[in-house]
């Protein structure tokens, strides 16, 4: 398992204690709950993925550090760097984490945040996972 | 003056004219402009910094490469460095650049953008820009 990076971009924030994820993730509310544009900062311990999920107007990453995947259902996956950008379209199911050897962190924005919170669904099965190259 | 930074984390994209900057700056929309949420990453030149302008909805920065300021009319300049985040409040008469010896990358994300363009105001005079440290 690779270490904590040593000098993520953005800070880590706390551990963020929630049953979506597969396993330790950080949260940093870089811009809080409650304002007009929320932006947070997320980052996955090796390994680690959130389940299935939709956001009810999209949501868009930005990857910081790391390596991770995005998948939406029924597509390949995408393998993501630092630099790369993901826009996810509003009540697509996806998932996204970080590989079983790198740390992953990405910034997160959802999209029309007053539309609702995201729906969360069932957890992306080993199979799916461990196919991953 | 510094070099192009070799590795800038998201890419820098086209050289951006415009009147509303002092020098050479480039512009890379990671979202698109007419998205809900477009997203751009702003990379300045040493000594680059644009006009003072309002935002109707404001911005949120996100600063990814080297050093820069951010300063709102009446109020002190705040140094910014990679990690740190700036919420611009809407309507606040504010500039933002690089410093005098070091290239500058921020991620611009506009607040509402559906309330309207920026309005775009007088250049920073060089006797504010000259007397930062």
């Amino acid at each position: 398992m690779s270490r904590i990076p040593e000098a993520p971009l953005f800070p880590m924030g706390e551990e963020f204690i929630n049953d979506n994820f597969s396993g330790a993730v950080w949260l940093n509310m870089l811009i809080p709950l409650g304002s007009d544009l929320p932006v947070a900062n997320v980052t996955f311990e090796p390994g680690c993925r959130n389940s299935w999920h939709e956001h009810m107007g999209g949501q868009v990453l930005l990857v910081t550090n790391g390596r991770g995947y995005y998948q939406e259902w029924g597509q390949p996956a995408r393998e993501l760097r630092p630099g790369d950008v993901v826009q996810i379209p509003a009540h697509a199911k996806h998932w996204h984490g970080a590989a079983k050897d790198s740390w992953f962190s990405h910034i997160a924005i959802e999209i029309h945040p007053e539309k609702g919170p995201a729906t969360w669904l069932e957890p992306v099965s080993d199979d799916i996972y461990d196919a991953l190259a």
